[in-house]
């Protein structure tokens, strides 16, 4: 049987998603804990819809898992949720609709990436909202993305990995002001390696006025990676959501994502 | 001059706001920034509006400071800044009005207790939202704190200081759900030590249906310390607001405060 587990978790203390030997991630807490409470032997592997780099948070990651025996989903949760530290939250654990898949069926995934521009910023929310010590021009931020929305080679804006695509569709870059704070909301079909914390470093580098709206469109074209994009900081990025199609479309999208990407 | 300083902080890893040799606190990192940056031989000694118990977070915390000389605020407000710890946020530097007293001019204080009574909660607010295992009756709450309003003996809900009242006025005790959270927020023109996390306890035992609405007003007629009543986490409380008069009222309600409180 497939489970889908909604997950939430404060990055800070985590080397990221993935499993690494020796480091504490997400997968690896979570693995362990369902390991304990299945006394699985070997650790059943979850896919996530989104593996978050070092130091970034979640609030609506999903992931699926496989299980070769029935579970009581109701009872695994309450289990799980006993065990995982305080650092990670377990929302729903459900048994997954035919055809489901965690990353694959997903239609897109929602970041927002969180400044406090203007004066010394609540140190109540200083883990997940970065500090910035210059005020940013959001309606030159917003000049600048648009346009980046659409289907393009995001080379540009990705560490390479080999043999995998860069090619996405972003469906949404728009940077607003709330309260003291300027929070950008970044949605696409999928996202390559370091792609929202550098959309974020085009997008600032405007916001300071060192480049012209149009930089970002020229970097956007050369598709190669840029120095001058810089990495924003992890802590300011929380995956917000992931969106999924109905159900009796998760196959179908899944087939079709696994057909456009060469992971 | 007499500086006002508005401040905020991350209560955490704080023993509290008042400086007590030996270990960390609020009053005594600010005033280590501000004997540094002065090249004070004595640190001057800060008083605030709310003496903040450890564990207690502020975002509207005020104090002040009385200086032998002439300073320039502005850049005082900067050099503070990049000494202060991260924990702790400086606001506006300025110089005080006549009879401005960060303590006695004040006409209120407004805090606010957050807890998260539904669900997995969120991991990146843990640090100043109270987990709660059981769901909450918020109108048996609201019931609750309607006769405790008004000026009253609260002796019962105070750890006691010896000649200190414990005579205050309660001005607002109102609980609401916000998304996922339970927010109370708790106006009183002072409090006495530990009186907001004590309310908050006989708020919870009656939401929990451990006691009916009555209870707590039968409680606050002992005038006695009642072992009954829990005293919340300090984590869930944040100081959010200090309310002044105008400028011309400071001196006289300065004096009326230091009339109604010994010492």
């Amino acid at each position: 049987m497939r489970l889908r587990l909604d997950l939430s978790y404060d990055g800070a203390r985590f080397h990221g998603w993935a499993a690494q030997p020796g480091l504490r991630t997400v997968q690896g807490e979570v693995e362990t804990a369902l390991a304990t409470v299945l006394r699985l032997e070997t650790a059943a592997p979850l896919t996530c819809a989104g593996r978050t780099d070092a130091g970034v948070h979640a609030r609506g990651q999903v992931a699926h898992v496989d299980l070769d025996d029935e579970v009581d989903t109701g009872s695994l949760g309450r289990r799980l949720r006993s065990l995982l530290p305080d650092d990670i939250g377990l929302g729903a654990v459900t048994v997954a609709p035919a055809g489901f898949d965690a990353r694959f069926s997903a239609l897109e995934r929602r970041y927002v990436y969180r400044l406090n521009d203007r004066g010394p910023g609540d140190p109540l929310a200083r883990g997940h909202v970065v500090a910035w010590p210059r005020e940013l021009d959001v309606n030159a931020m917003n000049e600048t993305s648009e346009p980046l929305l659409g289907e393009h080679d995001f080379a540009a804006f990705c560490k390479k990995r080999e043999g995998a695509t860069t090619i996405r569709t972003l469906l949404a870059l728009r940077s607003e002001r709330r309260g003291d704070l300027l929070e950008t909301t970044v949605r696409a079909d999928a996202f390559c390696h370091s792609m929202v914390r550098s959309l974020m470093g085009a997008l600032v580098a405007v916001g300071e006025h060192r480049f012209d709206p149009a930089w970002a469109q020229s970097v956007l074209e050369t598709a190669e990676r840029e120095a001058r994009v810089r990495v924003m900081p992890a802590h300011g990025l929380v995956l917000e959501e992931v969106v999924y199609p109905p159900d009796d479309a998760l196959a179908d999208r899944a087939a079709q994502s696994r057909r456009r990407r060469d992971h």
